[in-house]
């Protein structure tokens, strides 16, 4: 067995010869691997059922066997598709960003680079193998993989496909062996953890608690979020139609998704708004856990309207202040507030959000305006709902995560989120001793060149 | 005595509503800041007096009381002017990175944002808070600043001023109070290096003791480098007039800057490789500490040519190869070592640089492109000196500081490295549930808009 350290080392390596693979042979061992795993099914399918068998002797739930069963339905096949899709994609390393003349004879280059060393760390489902590795490989970074224990056997067979296959086309393709490693035991994961020196990029995929855990004990970036905590705020000059088709698609449309919504926030100017809540509660099956002046407003308004059932009565409880505004419901349940404007809600929210994604329902300019420049969040939306945050939607071809960090990647990130850039200087053997400055008398041009002309 | 924690808090909420106050008014409050402390300099130069006579008395070393001295020559213009050169560049804040239609009524804009509250750390060079201060707000981001013990008068003065100037003009340019605040002591830094949910990146300007130890005590992203250790890399088909200006430069022009060269690499079977060494110490007073081949080979060469003279001799060093080549010599020193080929070369850099700026020599393209490829370093050079890493050499404007972390920003960094990037979607009501993949009907058009276009 090797250590964390000899891993990281030769993550490091092969993440040094991966960088300098052109495109066409990073696609190509896709490609091969696609094939491999194709015709290894039988194979791999046997690790499954083994995997399989084990965690129902050990009574793991439904849901975690469902996860865990890689040929339920068409899932395999999903997945081989999916590495395909990420061979097509347009190659994320070496795009010229910017390029700019220092003087006649020394140009300066901005362009995308690999970030180095990743490492992946996910829960049961064993098909996430197959999706990092083609994200790895065609991002040119090295990737260091760990997968739940519970699908050990069918990663273990995976391993060994995309492995073999790396090795038999290493003299073609130029991809290096160690480009992608399989680690097996926690203790692995908390020594690689502090190689922060060798790995580049934590990327977390699993629970939030999983995430959390990461990010504290971890001196590596980590790229992913611990919460989805999205807020609707419905203005003044909401369109009572919009919003509550909205605040419905936000929480009901999926709402174990991290952008679904778990705050709605409501401005009791907004006309007829108790109609959002009744139309969530008696058509979305949600508890809209409500403050004290909501509550009153609400069952008041309803009562008026002879409309307080036993249904809607059962949906109705009472916010925990310190503690609902502040929480990722993850069920059909909502925490519900009264903001007095547009300012008061960017309040709240900037306060109380994980920086993922937050929407102003409102017809009035200024304050969509208002709420689209003070939020501070990844995603701010006027008029949509918050389950657009996501990489499909956005047009990514492939999703890595999404991120609640406010630098490097932001929101849903697709394969540009796996790279970085380097300046690239070509000269002729410039010094900075002949420029203003630094001693000289030369000045420098800087003059923008246009990047679409630029072929290195 | 505010608490770290209220620090913080303050710079938050500063921060969420300067990231609202446009370009024009952001620079205006530069504009009456420079005016003010003009205004004011007498009583700075006061304040800056009782600094150096207290250093004075505690035995400040000269070139400490050389960077203390704010009114030495035409230092205290050089920074007024530099105050208004910041107010006078491109706004960093609100720019459309990406435009994209996900529907007809439904678009996608990545747009730069600040990145919310910065805590800046630097030692005792006094000008420089008034350079942060300029960044800070040009670039809509909340800055808590923490200057050295040595000039806390100064410190003082200039932040009353800067604070009064930002107090008076509240109501005409809606910067607020918090936008930029000082911290005079020691224990405030450990317990703000803690507010990770509240400071979202440290800039520490200084040492590299400082920054490393920064760096080892905070969970929040620190912008900075703590080793600066670049390589030249003479190949084979080096030009030796190229190879001898650019090693010469690259270690004589500033060799206390953290884009210095610190280690040369040579292919012995470069032409006359010599002549670079012997240069580097006749002309540059350079001592070459060299591994034992190179010794060899290397004083062979000079009595062969009858040039081992005393002043040469004294030049020579024996290389500790487990120490020198991972060393900052930051001095007329160099490690120097004989690498086999480019790709030895790009091994040894990748293994020991810092990941700062490396420059290889030749005249060989292939060499060259395998070179720019392979080197995983924020800058990589071809036939120019490593000290044009450098923001103003690059055009930036003005210089945030250099950096080695592999995300976010690398290399020297601009304004830009002060924001980060938010999506908006602007859309009419919008929900998910249409979709394909959420449940409903509609494809997504994912046409991407000429930004050139794009006024929002």
């Amino acid at each position: 067995m090797s250590t964390a350290h000899e891993i990281a080392l030769k993550a490091r390596a092969a993440g040094n010869i991966l960088k300098t693979v052109d495109n066409a042979n990073r696609s190509e061992i896709l490609r091969k691997i696609h094939d491999a795993l194709k015709e290894k099914a039988s194979i791999i399918e046997e690790a499954n059922k083994k995997d399989l068998t084990v965690a129902k002797e050990t009574g793991l739930v439904d849901s975690l066997l469902k996860r865990l069963d890689l040929f339920k339905d068409d899932k395999f096949d999903v997945m081989l598709r999916g590495i395909l899709d990420v061979a097509k994609l347009e190659d994320p390393v070496g795009k010229v960003k910017m390029a700019r003349e220092l003087d006649e004879d020394l140009t300066l280059y901005q362009i995308t680079a690999p970030v180095g060393v990743l490492l992946v760390i996910f829960e049961s489902r064993p098909e996430v193998v197959a999706n990092i590795t083609s994200l790895c490989i065609k991002s040119g970074n090295a990737g260091i993989l760990k997968g739940g224990k519970e699908s050990v056997n069918t990663f273990r067979a995976m391993a060994a496909v995309i492995n073999s296959t790396i090795e038999q086309n290493v003299a073609t393709t130029g991809i290096p062996m160690g480009a992608v490693q399989l680690v097996e035991t926690r203790e692995d994961i908390a020594d690689l953890l502090k190689e922060d020196e060798l790995i580049d990029l934590v990327v977390p995929r699993g629970s939030n608690a999983l995430v959390r855990n990461i990010k504290n004990t971890t001196k590596i970036p980590v790229l992913g979020h611990a919460d989805g905590i999205c807020s609707v705020y419905i203005d003044e000059f909401a369109d009572l139609t919009k919003a509550k088709r909205i605040a419905f698609d936000a929480k009901t449309n999926y709402p174990a998704g991290c952008n679904a919504m778990e705050t709605l926030l409501i401005n009791p100017k907004a006309a007829s708004w108790w109609e959002i809540l009744e139309n969530l509660s008696r058509n979305g099956d949600v508890v809209v856990h409500v403050t004290k002046d909501v509550k009153e407003a609400y069952i008041s308004k309803l009562e008026e309207l002879g409309k307080l059932d036993d249904v809607l009565k059962s949906k109705i409880a009472d916010a925990k202040e310190n503690e609902d505004f502040d929480k990722e419901f993850l069920s059909l349940d909502c925490a519900v507030k009264f903001v007095a404007s547009t300012q008061e809600a960017i309040q709240h929210i900037n306060l109380h959000s994980s920086k993922h994604t937050e929407c102003i329902v409102t017809e009035n300019n200024e304050n969509a305006e208002k709420f689209l420049k003070g939020i501070d969040s990844s995603g701010v939306y006027w008029n949509a709902s918050t389950r657009f945050a996501d990489g499909f939607r956005y047009g990514f071809g492939t999703e890595v995560g999404i991120s609640t960090s406010k630098i490097h990647a932001r929101g849903p990130v697709g394969l540009d989120g796996l790279v970085t850039y380097q300046y690239q200087i070509r000269g002729n053997g410039n010094i900075a001793a002949d420029y203003l400055g630094a001693g000289g008398e030369k000045a420098f041009i800087h003059k923008n060149l246009d990047i679409k002309n630029i072929k290195l």
